[in-house]
């Protein structure tokens, strides 16, 4: 029995969006589903508690920060992620490959795999397929992610050529040191860039190989929206339908939705979190900047039509107050609506699947949330 | 019928110590208690189900801070500090005083109020008894403290004896200016240092203006503390019986458990929260900075001997973890254990008052907590 298996209840009528449930160690996530991220072993400023309350099952946990510090070794010894951040859903890793590419600025890719200099203080490091597999094995994460380079875009069909046929051999190299497949479920990343052909070579590489689910890379780096539709509809239908479909840091959700169309059944991003601490919030009629002086008094929730723990209980000009006062607390319960909203919206887009009116619903949310507008990319 | 009643239940047999319960219009509390701070209309991370989930009754409150930011007029226009902060317990607010004398550098004290330079941006400021209450009466809150002045440790005798004289008169002037004494409960503060004759002329003056209870400022700030406690003991026998006695800003463990024995009701401090968010909390073998590189691979709970949120589900590991990573739930779960390490202390020294045998708690506890030992300093 596969760590983890997906289970395809239905596909919508007009587009190419699923209905499925993924089974894990951690229990039964419906999807399509968006995961909260917890880089550092905590989705910033949320109890475990909270994200249960708010919807969330599946988190993402990021293998580079955990392997520098606390250590995988100490996670390890502390009885695994899972134990040691008190939470017992699901927990997807990814590989540590794009923080090498993204948070490091000197680096040597090796066939062997990528020396770099780590962000906190330049230490030098070495990771490859390998060592991926080792810190992930030791996090005991329920979805582990196969190493791979996550090429800049635009990247020139040359090296994008060469870096797909590297991620391919990195996977297998994966495959083969991966230590515990009947507990953790490994998936591998189709890349590719903008170009067809190469991400129709690197999907029939991985699904040669034969992962328990597939994820695809390299989108959402820069390329122009329609650029990324384009290769989701292509890349998924290259996927089995049998395997869950993995879209790798996307989380606005006008992405999220045309993701699902694509038939993309899982997400993750740090945007909700990331905004939330700056004081901006995603609410039913748009973007909200709460920290601005016009919400000073004004004393409605962030969103009148939310029904979240910020929203029954709390204003904006109390919201506002204590950000601008650099308190916690504030930050928790931006954190804890721009959560809530995107784990709803998810519920709904599953609602509309199923209902097979998925386009209908994304034309009405597009018009509320203002993505229509002329000033759309604001939003 | 007075917003603020104070209920005598016993007197230990053998110190001072009283039990009795508080009764406000947002509840009643038994005593002796503490009150967690929450400085901005927020107890610095928390939420305000966790302060009831941990047994936090009453809360405190800055007037000089709400003053600042974000106004008392928008408190007011909220509906209140209550409504505005989403708790339905009671809150007491302190003068403004303390935070004049202990933030501002260059202030001018006549006998109409203080001019001073607010901390925040050096803006010219006048606070007066007068003031006080209009923004203690803005801010709803169920006790409000008298304006008075808060003189440095050591001060001398003339100058205190000024001091003494003109809180007196600023607390007549304060019992005038408020509007709202059916709902909100006025506390006079008495003064006078480490001078048993000022102590007592203050004491004198304020008890003959009728105050629903009395606070006992001037005290933890700097001066020794057996000077603390022959003051405290002396002062609280100038005190009716039948009024609740509060001893500002004092909560350390060992002055909760003296101060109780001297008749103390109410204490409030930031020391708890504070030293949560430097990584060091209270258990019961004494003071443990968790942050410390000793911990990184300690799996046992803050406090062995703790029931708390903070204790049942995570690790000294997990959470110098957090904290070393500057990840607020790291602050959430020291904030929460030290409030409930304090909260559950006082409920210990409750019962011992119940049984009679405060003196012997106090023994235990001191030995305990290493309260007796040569470097109990550091404790």
């Amino acid at each position: 029995m596969a760590a983890i298996t997906y289970e395809l209840i239905k596909t919508e009528k007009h587009t190419g969006a699923r209905l499925g449930k993924l089974h894990t160690p951690h229990g039964t996530y419906d999807t399509p589903m968006f995961m909260p991220v917890g880089t550092l072993a905590t989705v910033k400023t949320m109890s475990p508690e909270e994200l249960k309350t708010m919807g969330a099952g599946t988190i993402l946990s990021n293998t580079y920060h955990l392997w520098l510090r606390p250590g995988h070794d100490i996670v390890k010894e502390a009885g695994g992620l899972h134990k040691f951040m008190n939470w017992d859903q699901a927990i997807l890793t990814d590989s540590g490959g794009f923080q090498v590419f993204s948070l490091s600025k000197i680096r040597d890719i090796t066939e062997e795999g990528v020396h770099f200099r780590n962000h906190l203080n330049g230490d030098k490091l070495f990771l490859s397929p390998e060592k991926s597999m080792e810190i992930q094995n030791a996090l005991g994460s329920d979805i582990m992610m196969a190493f791979d380079e996550c090429p800049p875009y635009p990247a020139s069909y040359e090296y994008m050529k060469q870096s797909v046929e590297r991620t391919a051999r990195w996977a297998e190299r994966c495959l083969r040191a991966h230590a515990r497949p009947g507990v953790q479920g490994l998936f591998g990343i189709v890349q590719g860039g903008a170009y067809e052909d190469l991400r129709l070579e690197s999907a029939n590489a991985l699904v040669s190989l034969g992962f328990p689910g597939y994820a695809i890379g390299g989108l959402s780096v820069g390329e122009p929206k329609d650029v990324m539709n384009r290769m989701l509809a292509f890349t998924t239908l290259l996927l089995p339908s049998d395997k869950p479909r993995y879209l790798m840091g996307v989380g606005s959700p006008d992405s999220l939705i045309d993701g699902a169309i694509r038939g993309i059944d899982m997400f993750d991003c740090v945007l909700p979190t990331r905004i939330a601490r700056n004081g901006t919030v995603m609410t039913s009629a748009g973007r909200l900047v709460v920290k601005n002086a016009q919400y000073a008094r004004d004393f409605r929730p962030l969103d009148e039509h939310c029904n979240c723990y910020t929203c029954r209980h709390y204003s904006r000009a109390y919201i506002r107050h204590l950000i601008k006062c650099g308190e916690t607390f504030g930050i928790r319960l931006t954190t804890y609506h721009n959560l809530y909203f995107l784990l709803k919206l998810m519920e709904n887009v599953r609602q509309a699947i199923r209902e097979d009116r998925l386009l209908d619903f994304r034309e009405e949310f597009f018009e509320q949330y203002g993505f229509n507008r002329p000033d759309a990319k604001n939003f």
